[in-house]
């Protein structure tokens, strides 16, 4: 069993000088963490979703660094900071489409020329920052996006973007949590979101735990969901915004972002600042991972579709921004991104 | 083992003078049969899905007024045709959505007051009439439909509204085999179809016996896919088209619809005439079946959701008339659905 802590779930943390994540492949039906003590295991384990959820990840990699440092000083106190690019990398590449993995090593490396000595003290004060702020930005927009909605409000999400996929508390589920609290939910949908199954997996747990009533339904029956007027908002995450406002998330939220413009739904997205990738222009620009079919064609280890079935299994998709109708940062609000809107909050 | 028939598989066939159904809920990985000889157990085998897909429901029930009548005289020769109400009516109540389990029933009724004596062959002879006229039709369809196709089709199908759903061939399945068999089809791809897993578990296996290469995607990932403009058509079957064209078709279908709408893709419903009920004046008559939810909250008998998780399954969903390009069926097709072109194609 993983340690709950005071304001609720965390996915990864530091304990005994070691990495510590909650082996979110197992949820709801196994309660299990895994313990790491070397970068490569951390790379490892981020590119098999022990750990997912892109400011999760980064955060993962932030601390997946310390590891990488202490065994690179360990080796070689004198050029522990050449050392350590192998493993970096292999952080690095671990998933491609969460521009918060690059964001945070990039950050951790930022640290590097201050160090004197061994480094492991000071990146590990470094990577508990980064998993403070992310938490204390989840709160921010919890209130920004909670304050948007109508009172009575039906929401629906998707995947999950909540303290699971985050250092704590959550992007989407962040919102809806701080909503609940406020007294304007009715009712919280999820899609189920395959293959992976997040959703019902994850989303469905954590929202329980919090005794948040939710209600889950197969990814395609969000549209009749909206044709009989059951959802007033779908509220999501994202693991990349480009410079113009474009949306990568978890595949099927480009799907209900054109079935909530066909009926007349808001689609809000939630992701702290450092999700906004200033040098992409636009989603075209995005490397959307593919995942072994094995995803589609099995589940739980058992196979579902028979031998010789193909399947295709893009992990992400693109949302154009046109179709975004808000975007909830810690910093603030951008309504109908644009290329302006969002260089005005990154320079607040 | 089922049978296979020189024409491919049959759902449902008679043999030894019992009913036999390929038990699909077992298929890809179980290839069995089940063998019934009363219709309460063909009642109960159309509500656990057993067999299912509009077309083989009323054929099944067809088969089963059969078997009803065997009993019913056996039990009483003077009055089987009262005695015979009861499981008639346990047959219409089997579900509620396709109309063609009403549609079988009452054709099979149409023949009592010309029975005299012991009613088992005349019945058969009709329910065999039955099924082998929809097998026809599908072979008509599938010519139809093929027609309207451009060369190097690619198209996308949801649920399975194949040979398994029907007499033999399918209605969309049809159309998919008939222009590959033509040459027209680079690639089809199929819906996984959650819950149930039509697409991954039926549409694979009858495809692929055909050797008809299949890719299967997430459902959510259908949005994707016309983004990147790697589908032409959508094409699927309809349990009840009411007589302004609207659709009643597996969850998921109105989805695809909207989405199709979007990317500019054609949208191709082909069903048998008996499909169309034109007793409900649109979609919102129609009667959905709502499933239990534990169809979404576990696979395979394993439970994916945590325990106090609720549910939405609708098992079908509207596809409003405007939505829809063309409906293909045996007697002609109809571009652009409207009451009229639907009244004047079943006055053929």
């Amino acid at each position: 069993m993983f340690k709950i802590f005071e304001d609720g779930l965390r996915p990864v943390y530091w304990q005994n000088d070691q990495l510590h994540l909650i082996d979110q492949r197992k949820l709801p039906n196994e309660e299990t963490v895994i313990i790491l003590e070397k970068a490569p295991d951390v790379a490892v384990a981020i590119k098999n979703m022990v750990v997912r959820g892109a400011p999760a990840i980064g955060i993962t990699a932030a601390y997946g660094v310390v590891l990488a440092a202490r065994a690179a000083y360990a080796a070689s106190p004198d050029h522990w900071q050449t050392v350590i690019e192998t493993e970096m990398q292999q952080l690095a590449e671990a998933r491609p489409t969460a521009v918060n993995l690059a964001w945070a090593l990039e950050r951790m490396k930022a640290c590097f020329s201050k160090i004197t000595g061994n480094p492991v003290s000071i990146l590990l004060e470094e990577a508990k920052r980064i998993h403070q702020e992310d938490i204390d930005a989840n709160h921010r927009m919890g209130d920004l996006g909670a304050a948007l909605l109508p009172s009575n409000c039906r929401v629906l999400t998707h995947c999950n973007a909540g303290a699971l996929a985050t250092g704590g508390y959550g992007t989407a589920l962040g919102v809806i949590r701080s909503a609940y609290a406020a007294g304007k939910i009715n009712q919280v949908y999820a899609d189920e979101t395959r293959p992976w199954l997040q959703g019902a997996r994850l989303t469905a747990y954590e929202l329980l735990q919090d005794n948040i009533p939710v209600t889950l339904l197969a990814d395609s029956a969000a549209a009749a969901l909206m044709q009989q007027k059951r959802v007033d908002w779908i509220i999501v995450g994202s693991d990349r915004i480009t410079a113009n406002g474009d949306v990568a998330n978890k595949i099927g939220t480009y799907n209900l972002a054109v079935l909530a413009r066909q009926h007349g739904i808001k689609l809000m997205v939630v992701a702290p600042i450092s999700t906004v990738d200033m040098n992409l222009a636009d989603g075209s620009q995005i490397v959307i991972e593919e995942r072994a079919t094995d995803e589609v064609l099995t589940i739980g280890g058992d196979r579902i579709a028979p031998s010789g079935a193909k399947a295709w299994n893009p992990s992400f998709d693109v949302t154009p921004a046109s179709f975004v109708d808000v975007i909830v940062t810690e910093k603030g609000v951008v309504e109908k991104p644009t290329r302006e809107g969002l260089a005005e909050l990154l320079s607040l």
